[in-house]
This record gives C-alpha cells, structure tokens and sequence, in this order.
C-alpha cells in the first residue's frame, strides 16, 4: 500500500479525510481516473491492512475505524506539517530506523524524511546499546535533517528532540516527565523515551543528521534488567495511548521548536530544557570514556555541553558520558 | 590476486622479499603447504597482473620487475608501518575511495585500513566537486580513522593530512609545494593535491572519520578550466615519479604526525602547518556558504579555523570556505 519512494496512498487519503461518510465510487473514479475494478481491489487491500471500510451499493464507500498503525496518510491526515514528514518512508518492521535513514540520507533523501517502523528487530541506543522495539507498541522512528549548523552545534538537535518529546507526553497524555542530559526522557526516574543523535560531515559542514527517536507508549513489560529502569506511558497512565496522538503531537512540537532552532534562537529551546531537566541542580555522577565526575550539575551550554562542579569546586565541561543522578 | 577482505598474497610478499634472487618451488611448496601446479597458476597469474618473474627449472622463480601499481604488497614489502594499512582494500577501479571507505568503515573496517584504487571513476573534491582520477597516474586513496577526538576537533586531521603529504612530496620530489587552508597541496599557485575529511559522529563521539588524498603524480595534462588550476609531480619535475614511492613516503609521515595528534601534540603538527602554510600573512578573500571576507590570513587555531583579520580590523574566524590568494 505505501509505495516506496515514500509517496502516499491517494484513496486512503481521500477516505481518511472524509471518515465517516460515504464517498461514492463515481467520485473516487473520476479524480483518480481508475476504474470500479481498480477501486474495489484497492478497498479490499485496506481492509487487509486493517481498516473497516463500508460497501453500499450504489452509494459507496464509508472508512468507519482506522487500524492502530502508524501510517503516513494517518499522520497526514491530522496534522499539517511545513517541512516535516514530507516523504515519510513505512515499515511494517526494519532492523534500526537510524540505519535505514543513514542509508536513504547518504542517498539524498529530502530534509524532514521520517522513516517510522512498527518493529524494530535491531533497534539501537547510545554506546552500542539495544532499544527494545516490539511491534505496535511504540514509535520507532528516524527523522532526516540538514541543518545550517556547524557539527560542533549538533547536541542542540538531541535537545531539541528532547525538548519536543518531553512537552509532547505532557501535553497528549498528562504524565509529568523530564529530561536526562544528554537523551533520555523519564517518567518517575524510569526511561520512556530515548533519542540517538547520528551526524555525517565534511569539511564544509554538516551533510546530514538522522535524529533518532524511541518512545515506549504502550509496552506492558520489559525484559530483564529493563524492568528496573524502563517503563511506557500506559503503565505510567494506567491505560493504553494512542500512538498516533503521541506521535503527531511531538511532530508538532518538534517542526515548532526546529524553527527557533534555525532561526538561531536555540536559547529559547534552551531555556525550556533547562526547565524540563531533571539533573541541573542535583548531585550526579557521570561516566565517560575515560572519566568519571561526580559533583552538582550546574548548567548546559549552548553545545550542550554538561557542567558539573566537582568536589574539588572545580567546573567540567562534559560533552559526552553517562549521568546517574545521586540522593 | 587480492582477496575481498584485504589480506595479501603470500607468494607475491615472499617473491617480493627475494626480489632479483631464486626461491625454489620446493621452498614454496612447504612454506605455503600447495602443490608446484598450484604455484605454477598462482606465478602465471602474477605474471598477467604485470610482474616479470623468471622461472627455471630446477632452480625455481625470481621476481625481476614489479608493475607500475600500488599493489598492497608492494607497499608491506617497502615499509613498516604499525596501524595504518593493517588492512589495504585495493581497487583497479572505483566509483570513489571515500565513498567506498565509508562503506567498509560502516560495517567495521578496522581504525588505519586503507582504501586504494587505480582509477576513480566518480572521484570527490569538496563541495560535491568533481577529482579527476585517470587510471595509473596518480595516488586515489582513502584512509579509515577512528581518532579518539571530539567532533568539533576534526579538522585537525584533515591538517595532519596536508602537513604529511606537504613533506613527503618535498623529500621524495625535491618539488617545493605548500598547504592552501583547508586542504590543498599546490606547486607555484596550482593544486597538484587535495584532502577530502568526512565524519560519522554520534552523541558520544566520532564514529569514524574517512580522511581521502588525492595526488596528481603522473598526470600529463588536465582537461579544460583545470588546466590553468591544477598540475602535477610530473609536470613539476620535468620527468616521470614513481607513485608507490611518494605513496609510501607520504605513509610513513602520516603515521608520525597522526601519532603526534593521538598524544595530545597537536600543537607541532600545527607549527608545521604554520611553516608549510601559503596562506598565512598573506591577503586573501574567503567564500563561505553565507558570507565573503577579505583580510590577511593571520593564522589558523586548535579547531583547524582560519583566522582572518578584515579592512574593519575585526578578526574572523572561519571555520570552512574557499580561500582565493589576492596580490
């Protein structure tokens, strides 16, 4: 149904926009010069893929409930976006969305391409970590961005990302949540969402960023020592999300928060990461490469770079590492 | 003769090794474990790639004449080198060494693997510019790094690059070039070599970084505009260059000065950029994405800017752009 190239499916199109009611074969014949044939076939492959579509005759089709998918026309259909989601690639399930979006941006997909999968089967989180991805539970997607930035100024595009997703979950669902420097999103010190920032560059700049996004909405339990650390909007709600909302609603906040970023106000993203962090202020630990620093967390810089006053009363600037907050 | 993984050839190392003397086909025959036909084929095979080897019987081969190619045998048998080139992948022919470095590098290509070819056939300069790569004149190569740096420090490999070549051109050539910020190598105002960095970074650090060199060795004569911009060894020199020579010279300094920016010294490479330098001091006029400046070039910092100081007396510090040498 979702051809390749990203393009989407007119019909359904057409349907989503007038759920509910009946559009007759004739129209449908005529603004896509198909035949009744054609039509019905088309019809018959949505309901495979799950939609409830109703047939009267000699009045026409009526699309009376869409399936809990996350299809582009779906997303077209609720919200306008300016440069976001202007080809958004589908996948019933794919290895890592980083990866497939790597692979298209390397071969000149447009700015704002979404790669979005219902499962991931080798889904990726920072230092070579997994993202558990199990199908149909969450928003496994990839977003394909060329910024006007210099590669040093790339961490303001995970805290972009993270300011979006965290305002978001706010707004669409009521759980109170926080960011964790540098790109995890916490319900009640639990991970529910993670971001994983990937960039290409050369000498003049920035070719691309794929800006990876997982957010755990409707998963029940997690594997192993996930359980102590991961949780999912349902089981902070109590409830089961809809992953379309959520979905459309970080879209929305994301394309809006985008455009301060390149219109050289990340400051004001700044501000509201400030506001939505759950470390600036605290005591933390942070482990890197080859350090580790334990002090207060003070503040972050324009390069989202983290600062932490040691012990010793001495300030580090960290540009990478893992932060665990401390009584 | 070169297997897919880039491991060598034995027998060519050995027969390279003994270069001008016999080795006996029972002394091939128990060090590799094969039959005399089996040596017999793998000789004949050589023998169609270009080598001259001598065989008589009873006495064995000899390795007379390499051909003129920049076999990963012959540059082992030449040098010691400890990281680079642990893995050399060589071509006759590609699309471009970058392109297919970052490829392998994606899928784990160890840190100093080297990607060499004959001929590009889709050779890149900066800015999606075209490198014309004709086959067996010049040295098309691509160098995979996995530099424990910063992102935003990047640029200093591309400079290590350029000092490295800058010298091992003028000891091997006795040819007088210097670097034009960022990435070029020219002899009396003409580019006669260029470097081509780019990066695949995350939020935790460089992911690895493709750095390609271009050398223009034997060109004869470059079609249309490049005629008035570029040159080459040969046309420098008044006489022919032999490439694996200035190939394994320029090696051999890249790993010294690569080993100086892995300490922390970065700061002799760059007093050698300095010195190697035809910008510096002098007046030039800097073309970016979004500006033109014009000014003296007063230096280049840590970072790999270009400091320029312009008619108001503000310095600017520019961070990728085409430089012009004015009068």
């Amino acid at each position: 149904m979702i051809s390749k190239d990203g393009s989407p499916n007119e019909l359904l199109l057409l349907l989503l926009s007038k759920k509910g009611q009946y559009v007759s074969g004739e129209e449908i014949s005529a603004r896509f010069g198909v035949s009744r044939t054609a039509i019905w076939k088309q019809v018959n492959h949505l309901r495979q893929v799950g939609y409830e579509i109703d047939s009267l005759p000699r009045v026409g089709y009526c699309l009376k409930k869409s399936p809990d998918l996350l299809l582009p026309e779906e997303i077209m259909a609720q919200i306008n976006l300016t440069f976001l989601g202007r080809r958004i690639y589908y996948y019933p399930t794919t290895g890592s969305t980083n990866e497939e979006a790597k692979k298209i941006a390397g071969e000149g997909a447009l700015h704002g391409s979404l790669v979005i999968a219902e499962e991931q089967t080798g889904g990726k989180g920072r230092m070579g970590r997994v993202w558990i991805s199990p199908p149909r539970v969450g928003i496994w997607m990839s977003i394909i961005l060329r910024p006007g930035i210099q590669p040093y100024e790339a961490p303001r595009i995970t805290m972009t990302g993270a300011v979006a997703a965290a305002k978001a979950i706010r707004e669409r669902t009521g759980v109170t949540c926080h960011i964790k420097w540098p790109n995890d999103i916490l319900v009640e010190g639990r991970k529910v969402a993670g971001i994983l920032t990937e960039m290409s560059a050369d000498m003049d700049g920035i070719n691309y960023v794929v800006m990876g996004i997982g957010i755990n909405v409707n998963n029940e339990d997690f594997p192993g020592e996930l359980k102590e650390i991961a949780t999912s909007l349902k089981l902070a709600r109590g409830e089961a999300v809809d992953r379309l909302d959520i979905l459309t609603g970080f879209l929305s906040r994301f394309e809006d928060c985008y455009n301060y970023l390149e219109a050289g106000e990340f400051k004001k993203i700044l501000e509201e990461w400030r506001l939505l962090s759950c470390n600036l202020g605290r005591r933390v630990r942070v482990v890197g490469k080859n350090f580790a620093v334990e002090g207060i967390a003070l503040d972050v810089d324009d390069d989202g770079a983290l600062l932490v006053k040691s012990e010793s009363g001495q300030v580090e600037r960290i540009l990478s590492g893992d932060v665990s907050l401390k009584a």
